[in-house]
């Protein structure tokens, strides 16, 4: 169901290529959370970046983490381009950065534990590398191509999606109605929450790693950035979990975004988000 | 503006008596969390309480760690009374254990953060000691009159609630919005939504612990037991936090409960959930 789309900036890489940045990944990606530890339940400057349609906060640690992040990678991967939550784009040669520094800036700057740090890498036409780190709860995950794992402290594994039998049996989770702006989103949503046992509100970037980690069967947004979901992608996937629009296209543009770890409830789900009574 | 009510099981406890019942409360608390962390992000056996009526989960779990509870305040407090989520009550001699063995229980069958085991006590007329422990966060909230603290690791500090200007400025948490089973309490929810700066979905026990660590302004729920609010009075409470029902009055037996940092923040938002436009 993939709409894949032609780039002439893929860059081939290799096992060994991915296992080094996945290695870089992983350590930067815990370094920034030293920084977010030492802000976090403390007095924030909060900015609100929406420019008067409602509130879209950013804080003074979003921006030093995305500049730490950027710097990290410029002096370590020159010709690779960035492109962050804050500050903008920054073209390479194909291969790119993909950097949330705080995904739940809401959930941060009210002390929930719901947020994390996003690093990813994209080939030039799909993410192929993914970070999530909770540096209060030190829990990392990552994925790659074909697998994706979890790291609590010292205690490794790997990490795959559940099996669920019936969409009536399938439990659901999503930020939080307020990120549903348009009527045929909420109706979505609404139509949706009817057939699944139930619907879990609150987790941004966690709503994601817990369906990779076979904890949620399905994961449900309406307002993503490409820096939300693109170091996910590797993560649910590498898991064996598959993400997609809600029309089941190419979910690194964000925007409406349905993830799950089972391919029948997957496509169950799309054609009630697309309105069709299955 | 709370309403008391007169009951002739009051027992008046001594400041030691409050030391001895914190410390008891603590330890125990923490002893149940080696069960729960056990059982996280594993299989559970998952029974519906609802007889019909949407969805009320309660695990395996819930009931070990309940019974464990039980059992360990009977052996060192046999006089003791005991309320619990899942076995009901047992009289005692006016001072009452309240106990919420998983306080957000689809918070936990979802492998998500935000819940915890709850243990309070009431001296008959309402709640004197309130804990609640999360043992995969390894942090501990707790509560006396005119007292509240926080135990992270080995990290300890007191915790009060904040200041908060202006409605306008305040940011509210809630669990989320199919609590609010009535239109008029959908009502109230919406109306303080639209008046305070944001919303944050997704929380349980965390909300209120929030409350008290003056990371959220207010708290709303509308569908609480008393075992889901009773242990957390005393940590708002003496965090220096207000918590009442939507009318101002005794929030111990539950329904619909407000908690707020600020008492002008609290007054204000119970005239709002009243429907007055203040």
């Amino acid at each position: 169901m993939t709409e894949g789309h032609v780039n002439s900036n893929v860059v081939v890489v290799s096992a060994d290529d991915i296992s080094e940045y996945l290695r870089f990944a992983q350590t930067l990606v815990r370094q920034v959370g030293k920084e977010l530890l030492s802000r976090f339940r403390t007095d924030l400057v909060v900015d609100d970046k929406s420019a008067g349609h409602g509130f879209d906060p950013v804080t003074d640690v979003d921006k030093k983490v995305e500049r730490l992040m950027r710097d990290a990678i410029t002096r370590q991967y020159p010709e690779h381009g960035i492109v962050g939550e804050e500050y903008g784009d920054h073209p390479g040669n194909g291969l790119t950065w993909v950097i949330d520094p705080i995904d739940g800036t809401r959930a941060f700057m009210t002390g929930m534990l719901h947020w994390g740090s996003l690093l990813g890498l994209s080939d030039g036409l799909r993410p192929i590398i993914g970070t999530m780190y909770q540096p209060f709860v030190d829990e990392l995950f990552w994925g790659i191509p074909r697998e994706a794992g979890y790291l609590h402290g010292t205690k490794q594994s790997t990490i795959c999606t559940r099996q669920c039998g019936a969409l009536a049996d399938a439990v659901m989770g999503t930020t939080g109605p307020e990120f549903y702006r348009q009527t045929q989103e909420l109706e979505g949503l609404k139509r949706l929450r009817d057939r699944v046992l139930f619907t879990r509100f609150g987790g941004d970037c966690y709503v994601f790693a817990m369906v990779a980690m076979g904890q949620l069967d399905i994961g449900l947004e309406a307002s993503l950035k490409p820096c939300d979901i693109q170091p996910m992608i590797p993560i649910i996937e590498g898991a064996g979990g598959i993400v997609t629009t809600w029309e089941g296209g190419d979910a690194s543009q964000g925007g409406r975004v349905i993830a799950a770890g089972d391919p029948h409830i997957h496509a169950k789900a799309v054609e009630i988000l697309q309105g069709e009574s299955v």
